[in-house]
C-alpha cells in the first residue's frame, strides 16, 4: 500500500491561489479561519493522516471487520485512532459553538476529510457518517435533542448513521416498511430492518445515533408517508441497550475496514425529528453533503493511486524509450519514459488536482449558503450546488475509479498482487460509484430535477461563471484555454435547450440521454477548473522573484492543463453524440428478448 | 454468483451462422468436424460446465488456494473436476493424433474452452495454461521429448506452465537472469527464480511440465540470449522430485482459485528444446494463441456478468418508468424498464455475442493456418491473425472489464456484496488487461510491430474483408450498417498512414497514439463483427417459415446491432481526436515535476 503524503503544496495551491480562500472567508465573515490558523491545522491534520490513518489502510483491508456473538470489532488500531482523534479536537472543527464545535467554515473540515479520506478511507467514514446525523439535528432537533445528541456527536464522543436503505429498496425509498409505532410518552416503538448502513455498528464509541427513516402508522404509502427518528443503540436515559441490534455485516468486494451492517429494530424506543411525513424532504436537504462527501472518495482514489504509481513509474526498469536510452548506464529506462504510461499518470494527475479544486469550490458555496450572505449570493451559491453536487459525485468517482485502475495498470502484473496495495484502492473506489446514489441516479437528478425542472436556469448560474472567468482572463496565454471552454459552455447550454424539448415531446429521452449528459458536464466543467488553475499559474509566473522550484510547479500546472485539454476533453464529442442518439435504440428490444 | 447457462443458441448462431463453420471445415478439409458430432460436443461440454464448473466458481473464490510446506492444494472440488475432464477426454479435442489427440480443428476447442472458461475462470487456466507447453513441444520437440511429453500433455494426465516472468522483468524479458548451465549428459542445471507463474503448483496432476526461459552461459545479453528449456516437476525417468519448489502463491485481487507460483528453481535438471537463444522468437510464435485466450476472457466476463444482471433487472423493482408505470399492478417497475439500466445491458450484449464472433473468427484464422490451405489463403489467415490478436486482446478485455462493471452497477449496493458474486467477476477479469501483455503492450504490438513496420500491409487484409463485406451486401436493409462501416474501415486505414508518416519522423509518437489507436481498431472491427451479424440475421428474416421465436432471435440481433451503431460507435470520435493530439502533450512534463 503506498504510503500515503499529503500533497500540502497542491492543497494550498487549489484554497488559497485558485480558489482565494483567504477573500472567501473575509467575503462570509469567518475571520476565524486565518491564513496561519489553517496551515497550522493542515499542518497537524496531515501528520495524524500520514502517521497514524495511512499505516492503518491496509490493516483494515487485510483484518476486515469482525462480528461475533452481536458485536463488530474494527481492525487493530482503529478505536485508538479515533481516541486520537477525539482528543485532538478535529470532529468538532466546523461543528456549532453553541454545541462545543469549534464554529469553522465547513470548507476547511473539507480540506481535511481529504487527508483523513485519501489516508485511509474506511476508517473516514466512521466519523465522516456522523455528519448527516449532526446535520438532521442542527436543522430539524428540538434544543432538548441538540443538547442529548448534538453535542456528543460534535465532540466525536459518539458517532451517527443515517438508516435509509431496506433489503428490497435502496434508489426507490417510496417502498420501505419500517414502522414506527406511538406511546405513550411521545416516544415510537420502531420495528424494521435496515441493511448497508455503513459505520453500522462498531467498538469505537460506547453510543451510536442512528437516524432512522420509518412510516407512522396511517401514514399515506410512497415516498410522502416517511419520518424521521432518532434511535440511540444505547438508552441516554439509563444507559441500558436499546432494542436495536446488530444481524450481520457484510463481506464486500473492498473498504474492509468499515463495518457495513444489517440493524435490526426491534420495537427500538427513537423520537420524532421533524415533521410527521415529512422525513424525506428532510433527508434531502443533506443529500449535497452526503454526495459532495462520496465525489471525495473519487479524488482520494485518484491520490493515493496516483502517488503509488508516480513512485513506481520512476523506479521501475523496463525497456527503452523509443526516442532512444534515455538512462543507458542503466539496464533499461524507467518505465516514466514511455508516452503511454505518462497518459495514464496525468490522467490520473487531472482527476486527483483537478478534482480536488472542483470539490472545494464546492465546499465554498456550502460556507455561502451557512454564512451571513446576502440573499443574490445565497442564490447563486444554492444553484451552482444543486447543478455541481451529482456531477461531482457521479463524474469524480467514475473518473476516479478509472484513475485507480490505471495506477494498477501502471505496476503491470504487480498491480493485481494484494502487497502492493493497488488493488486496494480500486476495490474501494468501486463503491464510490454505488451508495449515495449510483451513477445513473445521480444524472437523473442532474438532468432531470436540477437542470430541466427549472428550464436550465440553475446551469445558468454555473455557465455564467465560465463565461466571466473567459470574459475576465483573455490574455495571449490562456487562449489555448479560453477558447474551447467557450466553445463548450455555450454548446452544453444549447444542447441542453434541445435535450429539454426532447424531453418535453418523450420523458423517457431524459433517461436515455443522462449519464452522456453527466459525464460531457463533468468534463466541461473540469475543463473550466483547469483553466482557472493554468490561469493562476500564469499569473505566479509574472512574478520574476520566484524560486526555480515554483517556477517549475507553476509550469507543470500549465503543462498538465493543457494535456486535460487535448487528450482528455475530447471524450466530450463521444458523449454528445451519443446523448442525441436518441432512447429508440433502447427501448426497441422486448425485455424478455435480450437473451434468447 | 451467477449460474453459467451456456448460451449454446447464440453460440450456435455464431459458428454456424455468422461464420459458417460448417464451409470452413469442408474448405480446410477438416472432415471429422460435422455438426452432428460437433453440437454433441457442445452438448456434453456445456452439462460439464454448467454442473461441475459453474457451481466451483465461487468455493473457488472463497476459499483460494492454500499453500503449506511447499504444497498447493486447490480449493475442494477442483482435482475432482480435473479428474472429470480428462476422463472425458475433452483435454485431446483438438490434439495431434500421433500424441493420442483426437486431431479437431482448434477453433473446436475454442467453443468449448468459452464455456469451460466463462463457468469458471481460474479452474479453466489449468488446462488452459497446458497449451503453450503443447504448441512448443509441438513445434520445437524432438520426437522422445513429444513422446514422453506431449502425450501426457494432450491426455490430460500432466498439465504444463510456461515460466517466463521474473521479479525484475515480464515485459522486458531481455532483462531475466535464470541460468543455464550444461551436464555431462545433455541436460542442463537451471537455476532461477520464476515468478507469477499461473497454474504454477497444484495438486491436480502428478507431474507439471514447466516450460523455461534461462540463459546459457556466455549467452549473449539482451533478448538475443534465451533459451527454452523443459524443466518437469518430477523427473520422468525415476519419478523422483526435481529441484523446482514452488516458494510461495501470491494473494491475489481475484481469480483466487487458480495458484499464481513464485517458482525456485535450484540446479534443476532441464532439457533444451529449440534452438540455443532462440527461445525468445519460439515463444512469439505461441504469443498469438495466448493472447487469444485471454482475450476469451473479456468474452466471458461480459457474458457471465450479462448473465448475472438480465436475471436481477428483469426482477428487481425500483422506481416507476418514465414513459408511465409498465406493471401498475407491482409496487414498482421491474428496473429493466429503465433505458440506462438497458444501456448497460446492451453494452454487456454487445460485448458478450460480438466478441465471441471476433473470437472464434479468430480461432478459425488458426485452423488455416495450421491446415493443407494455399500458401494465399496462409497468408491471408496470418495477417488478419497479426493484426487481429492485440486488438482482440486489449479491446475485449478493457470492454469486458466494462461490462463486467455495469453487471454489478445494475445490482446497485448489492453489487458489492461478495455472496451476489458480481463483484467476483470484476475481479477477476481485471488481471486480463495485465497479463500476456498490457494493454499498453498490446498497442505497441498492434501499431509498432503488426501495422506499421510493414506499412500497413497487414492492416489491408483486415480492411479488405471489410470492403468485400460492404460491396456484397449492399442491400437496403443493411445501408444504416454499411454506410458508416464503410467510412470507418477507410478512415482507419487512412490516418494509419498519417500516423506512420509522424512516427517516421518522430518514433515516440507510435507510443503517444498506441492505445487510442487500438480502441479505434476495436471499436471499427466489432463493428464489422456486428454488421456481419445483422446481415446473417436480415437474411435468416426472409425466410417465412421461421418460428415466432427464431423470428425473434434475430431481430433482437439486428436491435443490438443498432445500438452499438448508434451508442458504442460513436466513442472512435474521441480516440481519433486524442490519437492525432501529439505526443508532445505527454512528454512535457519533466519525471520529476508530475508532483511537486
Amino acid at each position: 500500500m503506498p504510503e500515503y503524503k499529503a500533497p500540502l503544496r497542491d492543497m494550498q495551491f487549489a484554497f488559497y491561489e485558485v480558489l482565494q480562500a483567504e477573500q472567501h472567508y473575509q467575503r462570509i465573515g469567518a475571520e476565524d479561519a486565518s491564513r496561519d490558523m489553517v496551515d497550522a491545522i493542515l499542518g497537524e491534520g496531515s501528520k495524524f493522516a500520514e502517521e497514524v490513518l495511512s499505516p492503518l489502510n491496509r490493516v483494515g483491508d487485510e483484518q476486515g471487520c469482525k462480528f461475533e456473538d452481536g458485536q463488530v470489532t474494527t481492525p487493530a488500531g482503529f478505536k485508538q485512532a479515533y481516541k486520537q482523534f477525539v482528543e485532538g479536537g478535529w470532529p468538532s472543527l466546523a461543528g456549532e459553538t453553541e454545541y462545543g464545535g469549534q464554529g469553522l467554515p465547513e470548507s476547511l473540515a473539507t480540506v481535511l476529510n481529504e487527508m483523513v479520506s485519501t489516508a485511509n478511507w474506511s476508517w473516514g467514514m466512521y466519523p465522516g457518517l456522523s455528519h448527516g446525523a449532526k446535520l438532521t439535528l442542527s436543522k430539524y432537533g428540538s434544543e432538548e435533542q441538540k443538547q442529548t445528541y448534538l453535542s456528543k456527536l460534535t465532540s466525536g464522543e459518539w458517532t451517527g448513521t443515517m438508516c435509509l436503505t431496506e433489503a428490497q429498496c435502496g434508489t426507490d425509498l417510496g417502498l420501505l416498511k419500517t414502522k414506527a409505532e406511538p406511546n405513550a410518552d411521545g416516544s415510537f416503538r420502531i420495528s424494521g430492518s435496515k441493511i448497508f448502513i455503513s459505520a453500522g455498528d462498531h467498538d469505537m464509541t460506547e453510543n451510536i445515533v442512528h437516524i432512522v427513516l420509518a412510516r407512522l402508522p396511517d401514514a399515506p404509502g410512497g415516498t410522502r408517508g416517511i419520518s424521521l427518528f432518532i434511535v440511540p443503540k444505547m438508552s441516554v436515559e439509563d444507559g441500558s441497550t436499546n432494542n436495536v441490534s446488530c444481524g450481520s455485516i457484510e463481506h464486500k468486494m473492498g473498504i474492509h475496514g468499515n463495518a457495513t451492517a444489517v440493524l435490526n429494530f426491534d420495537e427500538a424506543t427513537g423520537y420524532l425529528i421533524g415533521p410527521e411525513n415529512g422525513g424525506l424532504k428532510c433527508m434531502f436537504t443533506f443529500m449535497n453533503f452526503a454526495r459532495l462527501g462520496t465525489a471525495m472518495q473519487g479524488v482520494a482514489s485518484a491520490e493515493l493511486s496516483f502517488q503509488g504509481a508516480l513512485a513506481y513509474a520512476q523506479d521501475r526498469l523496463a525497456m527503452r524509450s523509443l526516442a532512444g536510452p534515455k538512462f543507458p548506464e542503466k539496464p533499461a529506462d524507467p518505465i516514466i519514459v514511455h508516452p503511454d504510461v505518462r497518459r495514464m499518470l496525468l490522467t490520473q494527475k487531472c482527476i486527483a488536482e483537478g478534482g480536488r479544486v472542483f470539490i472545494y469550490f464546492c465546499a465554498m458555496q456550502g460556507d455561502i449558503l451557512h454564512s451571513q450572505a446576502s440573499e443574490e449570493e445565497k442564490a447563486e451559491a444554492e444553484a451552482l450546488m444543486n447543478v455541481l453536487t451529482p456531477i461531482a459525485k457521479a463524474f469524480l468517482t467514475e473518473t476516479g475509479y478509472e484513475a485507480a485502475n490505471y495506477g494498477m495498470q501502471i505496476f503491470g502484473g504487480h498491480g493485481y498482487i494484494a502487497e502492493w496495495g493497488m488493488e486496494q484502492i480500486v476495490r474501494d473506489a468501486r463503491i464510490s460509484m454505488l451508495y449515495e446514489g449510483t451513477t445513473g441516479i445521480q444524472a437523473l437528478d442532474l438532468l432531470g430535477r436540477k437542470v430541466l425542472s427549472n428550464r436550465g436556469e440553475s446551469l445558468r448560474f454555473v455557465t455564467r461563471i465560465m463565461h466571466r472567468f473567459c470574459r475576465d482572463n483573455e490574455t495571449k496565454g490562456m487562449q489555448e484555454f479560453i477558447k474551447p471552454l467557450r466553445k463548450l459552455y455555450k454548446e452544453w447550454g444549447g444542447f441542453t435547450t434541445k435535450l429539454g424539448l426532447k424531453a418535453m415531446r418523450k420523458p423517457e429521452e431524459v433517461g436515455g440521454a443522462s449519464v452522456d449528459y453527466l459525464m460531457y458536464s463533468g468534463y466541461v466543467t473540469l475543463a473550466y477548473f483547469w483553466a482557472a488553475i493554468a490561469n493562476t499559474a500564469m499569473l505566479a509566473l509574472q512574478d520574476n522573484t520566484i524560486s526555480k522550484q515554483e517556477k517549475a510547479y507553476y509550469e507543470s500546472k500549465i503543462k498538465t492543463a493543457r494535456f486535460y485539454y487535448k487528450r482528455i476533453l475530447p471524450r466530450t464529442r463521444s458523449h454528445k453524440e451519443i446523448m442525441f442518439s436518441g432512447v429508440k435504440n433502447l427501448m426497441d428490444l422486448d425485455a424478455d428478448h435480450f437473451r434468447m
